[in-house]
């Protein structure tokens, strides 16, 4: 029996699950739910996860979804997982608690909000508001700066750790969506934040060769939207020169 | 050696700490850190949590914020705590841990969002735009609902629980910051679900009178806050007559 990982490598927290398993040699089958053509609407995946989002997992009678519950799940299921992702230790695990929650009320409204409201509404013909987009763009800026100046102050990984933990795979998925931007964008956002670029570096190279395998859809996704965003901006100044 | 509690009772996560200390008989200091006077954002409180956000706890060389990951060290950290709080059955803890990532991207975003933007902001002299207040007020119905149909589904508690656990305490401190709103708006939006209004009470219950006396700061602030709501609701009508 091997567990099912219902995702879409498009979604940040599917991604760290693909990785996590991966790296830890957790025995899974892949099934994409593509969240463009809508699948995690369909009756069938509502059965799976009745809040029709991706990630969800199934492991024999456990149909589990958020991706956070899902990777502390498996690092206390599976005997293999070294005990570095999901610390035994209660101040240890505390504090990867406290990352993990600051992620859902900061990095992650920031990050996916700046995306969602900056590049896949414009693409999808979905209106946002400018004073939505300043913002969710604080909350990023905000968010980048606390992880630089807390998160990363006493060691390599988060909340001074000397390995990678659950959490820095999650956060780094999540900074890396920030590849959906156009290349000024992004380099205007993430550059000033040196400890947070080298951060994903070092996390991808403790997963490898997983994380760029894992990152090939989005960096495909990267290409086309770029060019469907010049093609947009290219149509909208010819248009306000007529 | 006791638990010190940074928090403030008009906060729903800090009143959550508080009931779940008194009940389960762990000693601590309760240290007001008023948010409506800013004392979150002082040069000492920064020490204590660089995030300047309450609650937080300090426990010998721990500081720690964050309400889930508090309750969740609480519970494992504190051997008089009863199991039902946090099981330690990996099945049953990883759909606690559900429902608290849910907490946080849905049940809190919508209530909170939609008392920052119809009660705080206003009385504060903060702009709130109508299409935020729609979209969290959307958010809000769509959690409660949640809550009522997938949460509740299989018993008293949430996730199926026959005790309560944290993630019913931290989500019922939450549905309690509904009392903020005028009668009128609280019934509205609220009575509809049945099984949450019911859940909320036998929750209350569970932790008699500890829940009621930790609130009794929000229902002066009810008043309080509804007097000024009408006050204010006069002059615009008044205003819009001349």
């Amino acid at each position: 029996m091997v567990v099912k990982v219902y995702g879409d490598r498009l979604s940040q927290p599917s991604r760290a699950i693909i990785i996590f398993c991966k790296i830890n040699g957790i025995e899974f089958e892949e099934i994409r739910t593509d969240i463009l053509k809508n699948q995690h609407h369909s009756p069938e995946y509502k059965e799976i996860n009745p809040m029709r989002q991706i990630p969800a997992i199934v492991d024999g009678d456990l149909k589990l979804f958020e991706s956070h519950a899902i990777l502390i799940y498996l690092s206390c299921a599976y005997p293999q997982v070294a005990s570095t992702w999901y610390p035994d230790d209660v101040y240890k695990r505390a504090k990867i608690h406290s990352v993990l929650d600051w992620h859902h009320n900061f990095l992650r409204r920031g990050a996916a909000g700046f995306i969602f409201n900056t590049v896949l509404a414009p693409l999808s013909g979905i209106h946002s508001y400018p004073q939505v987009i300043i913002q969710v763009e604080e909350i990023l800026l905000r968010s980048l700066s606390k992880l630089e100046h807390v998160w990363l102050k006493d060691g390599p990984f988060l909340a001074g750790n000397s390995q990678p933990s659950i959490a820095d795979l999650l956060l780094a998925c999540e900074i890396m969506q920030l590849e959906l931007l156009s290349e000024k964008d992004r380099h205007r956002i993430l550059s000033p934040y040196v400890k947070v670029v080298k951060w994903v570096e070092d996390t991808k190279s403790a997963v490898a060769p997983h994380f760029d395998e894992a990152h090939e859809l989005l960096f495909e996704s990267q290409k086309r939207f770029r060019e469907q965003m010049a093609t947009k901006a290219m149509k909208t100044q010819a248009r306000s020169k007529m």
